[in-house]
Order: structure tokens, then C-alpha cells, then sequence
């Protein structure tokens, strides 16, 4: 089997930012990532600008750039599907030949390491309605930057208030013929920066206190059925495409009750990326903290690598 | 008097992350620095290759670059010495017109504003030794990266036994004759990739176990007194500059005891910046924290500007 110093769960930029302060650090480090490309979350994001010194990056420019900062420090990364987490059981055994070591379970293969970073981030939250599930991929997208560019020219829904949604709309006004933007509220909590942006697109249409109750079509999406919460009034919004932003989930499922996580499952972990087992950090967006950003993304992946540093003392 | 909602004290990555971050959110921000120029320490970094997606960047240009994104979003900077900082009294006053605004003292001016973000940094340490003061710029130095080209081919010393001071003796390894790495220890505490690089430079004499008791010469450093711990033998060597990097100190003078703080002087706050006094955070270098590097400054001014957004509420 496999034996690492650390092993590195994932590849967004908390995990890069590991791979770089563990290369830079003379760690056997290696970085399991299963989407095939490292960057995660960041790789979707039409433009980044709030990343200090690349103002206005293109995303998935910003995620290449920090995999190859880490590929030139020499980090090791490998394509695997994490499937489960067994922890040392002799947690005390940390310098025998043997003792102390995690032992990461993958499709078809195993990998030991004395410490793991959990940096496996998040995904999109699903609307929920129906519809939403059968035109996946034929008009419900959950990526504006990634799909924006098959509406063109075409009416289309954004559902959310939160500061994707709002950037959604604005990015996809300039690309379609109209933007429905559909919220729950009668007022966002997407930040004002935003808020001052949409009043200035005039093909973005405002439904608010309105829940999305059904996504309909023949082969793809042709409308969307909006309940008003207000008179319960049921009306029927010709659209070829709905953009789904209502939230994101933290991705914890496969790392079960061992590693403990709160009611919204994000690993709980401080600054210093412990969790309760030890020489297991959670480091990105899948850990419990107030922001989740590209600035605390990175910095958590350098924080998770020096406390394993003075953990393995 | 000026009113601001936020004002940034100091403008090194954390301000700067934090003036990023507050331009984007809309806020009425104004940032103080005393240096004249903004990037604080990383000014004077002759290479960061730890700040992800910008592999072994000038530190001087990062600094420019993340300057120029601040001014990009529309930041508001002010050159001001800050001299003492007056708490709102009346912080339960903060949605009337007038109250709840904390007073920022600058030599000769006064701004007030609804939050202040101490982003102040830190400088380096003295070492105290007989010498130091007297032949600053005439061969004792505190940046490598600045004044190491004043030495090419000459005989220099670097004191202490940190990441800086072990970079610093690589640097200057590549411009001078002969290195002398003096610490007051038999190991270091830098990392083990710096350590491993050591051993590469041929012309990098350890002195260790050793202290420097006295910088001497004419009208410019000509020789070090030195002390090895072990048997009190002292020695002369003969340097033209000695290169001080024995760590570094909060620049947290001016806030007294207000603001609460640490033995080593580091204001006491958590990730989320938040101090002892309402509506006042701290940021980068001058927050007590583990790990004091570009990435964790970053996060913290935008995480000081998060919880002034969400305490403004």
C-alpha cells in the first residue's frame, strides 16, 4: 500500500494552497482529486475579482494558474474518488515504522498517510421541483458560466438571492434575450455591490416571494410554473433555461460519523483546520466558517498544513 | 470632520484584501497608510512563492499588483500616520446620525467612522546589540532583499534561525563572497525545504550556539564580536554587513491598551477579526494567530470586512 506523510483530499484552491505550503515544506504529500481536473468550484466562475492582485481573473484561468504553481513545486496528484476514511486506531503509534497511519479508501485502492487534509468542498443544492431532475442538462444548469452561452439570445430563469444568483442574472443579461430572476424573498441577501448591478440591467425581471413549482417542456425545458407566496396565484413564464442557484452542500457524506460535522454537514474544524480526530484537517469551503471565499480557501489549506506539521512533533 | 463606515489602518495584503473586499460591498472605505507606498512587509521580499497562482513572484510587484486592484474597485487611500484611536462610546448609538462612530487620531487630522479594520502589521525585531543603531545603514540592514546588492562579493552575517533568516542567508549567498549564519541555538527552527537548501550553499559558514555581542568599525561595520553559549569563547569575524532576523513585533503601539492584547503585543481576535471593542477588527500580521503569511492575511480583511457587514445590521 501506498504510504504518504499527507494526503490531500480534493483540489480546489484550499487543496492547492496545501499542495504548495506541503511541497514547499518537504512533505510526501499527495493530492487526490476525482472531478479529473483540479480547481474546483473556481473553475466555473466566469470571472474572479476579488482574488488580491488578479483583478478580474477568469476562473478557470485562476484554477490552471494555482495547479500549475503547485505542479511546479513538484506536489504529487493522482485521479481517485474518495469512498471512505478508516482513522489510525493507534493514533499514538505516530513514530513507529508502522503505527499512526489514516488509511484513505478509494475505488479500487487504498492509500495510508500520518495526516489528511479534507479539502473536497462543495456542490450546488438542487431545487427540488419537478422537472428539475429530467431536463438536466436540457435547460436546468446549475452553471451559468458553463451553459450561459447555449441561451443565446433566449428567455431564461434564474432561481436564488444570494450573490451567485444575482451574479448569474447579471452575467446571463448580457447573453440572453431576458432574465427572470426568481426569489423565495421580497429582498436579496446577495451583497450591494450586486444589488446596484442588477437595477442596471433593464432585461432583468424581478419575481419575488415566488417559488419555482414545476420545470415543463416536451425533449427540453419550454416553461416554468411560479407560485406567488403572497396570493398563492399559480402563472405559467415561457423560458428555454433555468438556472439553479439556491445554495451549495458541503461534500462530507463520504467521511460518515467519524469525522464530526454540524447540522449543515461542513466538518467542524477552527482556524487551524483540526477536527476531532486527530491529524484530520478540513480546510476550504467544506469547513465550518463564516466565509467561504478563494482569500479563506487558501489560507485555510496553508493553516491545515502547519498544524500538521506541529502535530506530527 | 471626514465620516467614513469603514476605515482601514494600514495597507499591506490584509488592508489591502480588506479595501478589495469593502469596495466590492459598497461601503464608504478610506485607507490609512504611513509608509508612503502600500504592500507592507512583502514590499521588501525579494521572491513569494507561497501565494497561490502567482509562482515566484517579486514581492515588490505583488505588492504593486494587489495596490493597483484596490485602486481598480474604486479604493479611497490617504497617506496618515495613525497616532491613537478613540472607541465610540456611545456604540449602542449606531443607527442614529451622529453616534456610534469610533475617532481615529492622525498626526495633525481626525476621521471618524462606524468601523475600524487595525491592519497595522508588524516590523522587525532588534537585536540589541552594541553597534546596531549606530551603523544602521552603514552595514546593518534588516531586509537582505533591499540591501543585499550593496554587498556583492563582500563578506556578510546573517543572524537568527528562522525562515527569514535562512532565506536571507540563501540570498545573499548568491551575491556575496561568504555568508556567515549566526544563531543563538544548535538547530533551526526553519523549515525543512529552506534547511535542505542550506546545505546546497558552499559558501554559508554556521555559527552556532553563538551570539553577536557587539557590531564594530569605522564609519561602517568592519567586524562582529561573537560569542559561542557553550564555552564563552568570543571571536572576531570580519564582515562589511550583518543582516538582522531574529523575528518579528506587532505594530500595535499606538492602540494602547483599548484594544486588547496579547504578552507579545499581537491584538487578541479571532478569525472573524472581531476585537474586544464593538466594531473593531483586526487583520494580517498584528492579529494573534498561528501561521502569519500572505494567504492568512488576505482571509482575514475579508473577514473583517464580513463581520463589520453583518455587525452593521
Amino acid at each position: 500500500m501506498e504510504k504518504y506523510d499527507l494526503i490531500i483530499i480534493g483540489s480546489g484552491p484550499a487543496g492547492l494552497s496545501a499542495a504548495i505550503y506541503a511541497s514547499r515544506a518537504g512533505l510526501n504529500a499527495l493530492v487526490l482529486e476525482k472531478a479529473g481536473v483540479s480547481g474546483g468550484q473556481v473553475l466555473t466562475t466566469y470571472e474572479v475579482d476579488n482574488y488580491p492582485a488578479l483583478p478580474g481573473i477568469n476562473g478557470f484561468d485562476l484554477g490552471m494558474k494555482m495547479k500549475e504553481h503547485a505542479d511546479k513545486l513538484g506536489a504529487k496528484f493522482r485521479d481517485a474518488s474518495v469512498i471512505g476514511l478508516n482513522v489510525a486506531e493507534d493514533a499514538a503509534e505516530l513514530h513507529s515504522e508502522d503505527g499512526g497511519y489514516h488509511t484513505v479508501l478509494c475505488d479500487g485502492t487504498e492509500y495510508q498517510a500520518k495526516g489528511i487534509i479534507i479539502a473536497t468542498g462543495a456542490h450546488h443544492a438542487l431545487l427540488g421541483a419537478p422537472g428539475e431532475a429530467e431536463f438536466q442538462g436540457m435547460g436546468v444548469s446549475y452553471c451559468a458560466t458553463c451553459d450561459g452561452a447555449f441561451f443565446r439570445k433566449k428567455d431564461v430563469a434564474v432561481v436564488g438571492g444570494g450573490d451567485v444568483a444575482l451574479e448569474d442574472a447579471i452575467f446571463l443579461s448580457r447573453i440572453c434575450n431576458k432574465v427572470y430572476l426568481i426569489h423565495r424573498r421580497d429582498e436579496f441577501r446577495a451583497n450591494k455591490a450586486l444589488q446596484d448591478s442588477l437595477k442596471q440591467c433593464e432585461n432583468i425581471e424581478l419575481v419575488l416571494s415566488a417559488t419555482v413549482e414545476e420545470i415543463k417542456g416536451q425533449n427540453a425545458v419550454e416553461e416554468i410554473l411560479v407560485k406567488n407566496k403572497k396570493d398563492g396565484e399559480m402563472k405559467s413564464i415561457p423560458v428555454s433555461g433555468i438556472f439553479i442557484a439556491v445554495g451549495i452542500v458541503p461534500d462530507s457524506d463520504v467521511f460518515g460519523d467519524v469525522i464530526a460535522k454540524n447540522e449543515k454537514g461542513y466538518i467542524i474544524a477552527g482556524e487551524d483546520g483540526r477536527t476531532n480526530v486527530k491529524r484530520v484537517y478540513a480546510a476550504g469551503d467544506v469547513r465550518s466558517k463564516q466565509l467561504r471565499q478563494i482569500v479563506t480557501a487558501v489560507a485555510d489549506g496553508a493553516n491545515a498544513v502547519t498544524s500538521f506539521q506541529e502535530d506530527l512533533l
